[in-house]
């Protein structure tokens, strides 16, 4: 039988992603060959026949995403990149594989110039975010419209994808919304790292999907136009779309294809020689046949005159819609937002509402989101309780897509993982509500947002056994500590309405970084009771009130106990000890102020205590080793929350007590 | 229609149920009265026809058991328990729902002589505990046999349960384990906070139980009968089973019922009222008329006989089946186990391995599961990069369930509940292996362990930048420090394979606390070259090289730093700086130790610098806040590990430019 010549160019083309990941692995001498060679046809069906996107301006705005869900393939996506022209992704590049500084690291991370549209590796996070780029998408469109916004995202996942949880989380809320561009090529190789995947599975995925609401196919996954044909009737399908591709992991590599011994290791020299071999591919390793490599190239130009058609739809719009449109994708917000901040802020100074922090941040949304279009909102099925909806906003679903308020369900990992897809994508600002315990459910996702640098805004409440009756198992303890660890994550905890203002404002401007508000769930009073231009927050930590002469005892606190310390404060002077407080709404940002700002902050005082209801992990750079501490030392209990503050020992009380036992232990004469 | 005499038994049994949750909640002020109301049916269908239990003997180890996977429906199970007549649920604890020190905390806590066989509350954990339950029964029959071990694990789950990922993992896993005395009830009444479960969902559940392999129902969940013909054809299947009860939530309540105003909060007195009135219930509050009362506690004498001949089959055992079957339940080591450590201590302390803290692991545990025959180890698909199977483990498989291995699959979140299941289950002591970057995925899961205070032991490899070229997706560089801020939580990282031994060891004897074991991928030299009886990795932290002379330098480090602290003491004792290094195996188990010994290992030098390729926080308690630290600030990168070590200043040279630093910073004028 012989082959078409389109085959024939297919399978060159295909073999060039092969040769690729091969040596490349080969030369790092660690990696995944494994599934670049068994998905070679998906990807060089996708990317040389239906992707849009122009390698020339990868940051077009009209472009389809494309998600690498199994990160470990990363060659197969580099490969495909150099290949079709992306000026950052050179052979060097792909020479130095695994190397520090490249931008081929061992999984994919988040580099526009290169082509690559997120950060992969972390098995489910890819197909989760992109159900997030696709409501981006959908967003968009349904507020500029078929002319400006209309794109698929693809999504290429693995069967480890698709055992993870959070995928069931983004499966479902996919086919809830209808997302009919999301189309995901399963590569369906029946392989995972410990052998047959039936070692450990026996899910029957089509089914699974089709419970979900997608559409879904089965194709052999090596044969490029049954793959063409599939994904031309999923871009037809009014649903969210799934095409198992059947293939056959490293294939081309004649004695370990189809097993797991080609999923994460090199395949050898002998391996390699054999497969160049039998796919019959001659050049030396790194060089791509300047026939195969043009037809790639003219591949990469194939979107070309659909992008200059859509330049000329953007510079045909209305002055004022293309300016917002182009600063919404530019991510800089509206001048209106500072406005609309002052001017809460001036309520709040007149008002002094002793409300909860999540009333407050209420309250703020009600302001910023009329005057911040792009926030789209949402909560894992605690909207009442996260105080997450703004009464401006209608509910985004399948029938209105321009809604801003998005019904997640009990999906906190979907959720997170979601907000960075829509995020990546641009164009939009979310933010998100379920209680601060289950930040532990979101958590591989708000790490990846941080490792990305991007702005998602996750609105914490319950913030403390503050909640009460809901129990242990519904009382963070330990979450501010462990989000804090979180590198390039920015974690608030104001402490009455104006600070929620200024860290609300102070989590839109971060562009390049995700951020955390963690809020009561019980009133606490007003505290900043005169109007300051400046956001006090921003400092990560400032003088709230001074001391009454020369300071002996500086208190330190967070939060619902920044109202404690100023009540212990209050005792302290009257007892002659001249004592200031300092709100701490921000460890990161009190980081990255001046040594001499830090200094002022931190030593006017020889006694220094902090109050916190959580543990003290991460106080001792405030307090020191043998400062003093009022929180917590365990688990919370169920009761309501002000027997909690008594039996947990966090009360004014106490903080007095703790200070006076440093002070004393400093002038044992001095003091009784 | 006249309903027959059983069905007005039923009735009047399942308001009981109702009435006291409506009473609890209105008493507290706060609560969940919407699903007890709306599943009253089927839990008293499950607990007065079905379930095999004992009040009087809570911990009877071939009980069937029940958990609440809705764990907000808590009066739902407080109300059964008292009912059925255990001593520790008494009206008194009902009246005093969600009060301190009550057995009736907001969300079931883990308390077996009040019937409570595990914490719930946080969705999905409860169904996918569930899952880990049902092995070690499995398990256990397969070794043990059906006279000894042969019962069912029953789940009440919900709407929320069932969207959570964690679901996913555990119902895939199940059913391609075919855990055939697994039943879940499922509660479908279409509600979830935020209104109808249609404003979030559209996933054909059935459909998705089938397509992972369960037997699937659907009934009325206000019909005793159906109910009970659906149990009884779930007892009957070779497979999972799931029942999909359609039920209203808030079930009596007239004016409430089907919506989401009951399920979380009060519902009012005069609601109350008009639902005692619908539902002809007329006695006062927490008042059980006693035809009632004893029709439920005749229900908890059903299984009397059951255990009666339970006991004589155990008295007939052989002598030493019986011993071994009784040492297991109880959850005491085998003697072998201390044997087996020492002997390999010895041979570390002879041979001095250079090898991966992972590699030890391996080796350790080539000792521990011969002797301990009670381990089931597994790794969510990474079998031989976390090094967790030991040369004798068969695989648990549905075709072995006596087998010790579980090839969990992609699965971490759903592993590390199987494992608290398991623990729970008793007989079994659970060891897991991932990546310590995926201990993010697991979180949900080793918090709820941690409250439990259960025996789980998580071997995380992988535990660094050491990892090298795959990468900052997945290198930890915060997730020591998050899993340390864990209350009741064991985190280890042993410097070498003695101290790996040590480790083991205590995560083994730990009966009332998880353990993580954080173990590196790269070689790390011996460090502990001579035998001690002593386990010395007790003390959390100890003296492993003492300064030649007065100390000027106390050198902190845990896992593969240790070493190169051991490297900076030689240079900077080579200087004539006296220098000890002390290594930190656990935290946890130093802020445990006398005030003493905590000052002899803190106290003796100046100068103190820590060392881990960690973030900072928390070592503040060993340095201050203003000690020396040589470690990771942010992410880390893709690159050969050693690139990695020397590109973020994690070196021995470092460590002596720290010291040294603050050396001079102490003496300007002594040093150069």
């Amino acid at each position: 039988m012989t082959e078409n010549a389109a085959q024939v160019d297919h399978r060159a083309m295909a073999n060039a992603i092969r040769a690729l990941a091969m040596d490349a692995v080969e030369a790092a001498k660690s990696g995944h060959p494994g599934m670049p060679m068994g998905a070679a046809d998906i990807a060089t069906v996708l990317f040389t026949r239906f992707l849009k996107f122009d390698p020339k301006a990868p940051d077009w705005p009209d472009r389809d995403r494309f998600v690498l869900s199994a990160g470990h393939a990363s060659m197969l996506l580099y490969s495909s990149l150099y290949l079709l022209g992306y000026e950052a992704m050179t052979i060097e590049e792909i020479k130095n594989f695994r190397q520090l500084g490249s931008h081929t690291a061992g999984h994919p991370e988040f580099d526009l110039k290169a082509g690559i549209e997120t950060t992969t590796g972390p098995l489910g996070q890819g197909i989760a975010t992109a159900v997030g780029m696709a409501m981006a998408e959908r967003h968009l469109n349904a507020t500029f419209g078929d002319d400006m916004v209309d794109h698929f995202t693809y999504v290429l996942a693995s069967d480890g994808d698709l055992m993870e949880g959070v995928s069931h989380e983004a499966v479902s809320l996919a086919g809830h919304l209808k997302l009919d561009r999301l189309i995901v090529l399963y590569d369906d190789n029946h392989i995972s790292i410990d052998g047959p995947t039936s070692l450990s599975d026996s899910t029957d995925t089509v089914e699974r999907f089709d419970a979900a609401g997608w559409q879904t196919q089965r194709v052999d996954g090596h044969d490029p136009d049954a793959i063409a044909a599939a994904i031309e009737a999923a871009r037809a399908s009014d649903r969210p779309s799934i095409i198992a591709c059947r293939t056959i992991i490293g294939y081309g590599a004649p004695n370990k294809q189809g097993t797991s011994a080609t999923h994460g290791a090199p395949l050898g020299a002998d391996e390699v020689q054999a497969a160049r071999l039998g796919l019959g591919w001659e050049a030396p390793p790194f060089e791509i046949p300047s026939p195969i490599r043009d037809a790639w190239r003219i591949a990469g130009l194939r979107s070309g005159k659909a992008r200059s058609a859509w330049e000329k739809r953007l510079a045909a719009l209305d002055h004022d819609v293309r300016n917002e449109f182009e600063r919404r994708m530019r991510g800089e917000l509206p001048v209106d937002l500072a406005t609309a901040i002052r001017s809460l802020k001036e309520t709040f100074a007149a008002d002094k509402p002793e409300i909860a922090t999540r009333k407050a941040s209420e309250l703020v949304l009600g302001a910023v989101n009329p005057a911040v279009p792009e926030t789209i909102g949402g909560s894992a099925d605690l909207t009442g309780s996260n105080n997450t909806r703004s009464p401006d906003l209608k509910d985004f679903s399948a029938e209105d897509y321009a809604g801003r308020y998005v019904h997640y369900g009990v999906r906190e990992h979907g959720m997170a993982a979601a907000m960075n897809g829509m995020a990546l994508h641009g164009g939009v600002i979310p933010y998100s509500g379920t209680f601060l315990v289950f930040s532990d459910y979101c958590r591989p996702s708000i790490r990846l947002a941080a490792l990305m640098g991007i702005r998602v805004v996750h609105v914490f409440t319950h913030d403390s056994i503050g909640l009460g009756e809901d129990g242990p198992t519904h009382q963070p303890v330990e979450h501010l500590a462990s989000l804090r660890a979180i590198p390039n994550l920015n974690v608030f905890r104001p402490a009455d309405a104006t600070e929620t203002a200024e860290c609300w404002q102070l989590s839109l401007e971060a562009r390049n970084r995700p951020s955390v508000l963690a809020l009561t769930r019980q009133n606490v009073p007003a505290l900043r009771t005169s109007v300051a231009d400046e956001n006090r927050c921003a400092r990560g930590a400032y003088e709230l009130a001074a001391a009454t002469g020369q300071a002996k005892v500086t208190l330190f606190a967070s939060g619902s106990e920044v109202s404690l310390a100023m009540e212990a404060r209050v005792i302290l002077e009257r007892d002659g000890i001249p004592t200031r407080v300092v709100s701490v709404p921000s460890f990161e940002l009190f980081e990255e102020q001046s040594a001499e700002y830090r200094r002022t902050i931190l030593d006017d005082a020889p006694v220094r205590v902090a109050v916190e209801a959580a543990i003290r992990q991460g106080w001792e750079r405030f307090v020191g080793r043998d400062g003093g501490f009022v929180g917590m030392n365990g688990f919370g209990a169920s009761a309501p929350y002000k027997s909690l503050y008594e039996h947990f020992g966090i009360t004014a009380g106490a903080v007095v007590a703790e200070a006076r036992r440093i002070l004393d232990s400093l002038a044992p004469t001095d003091e009784a």
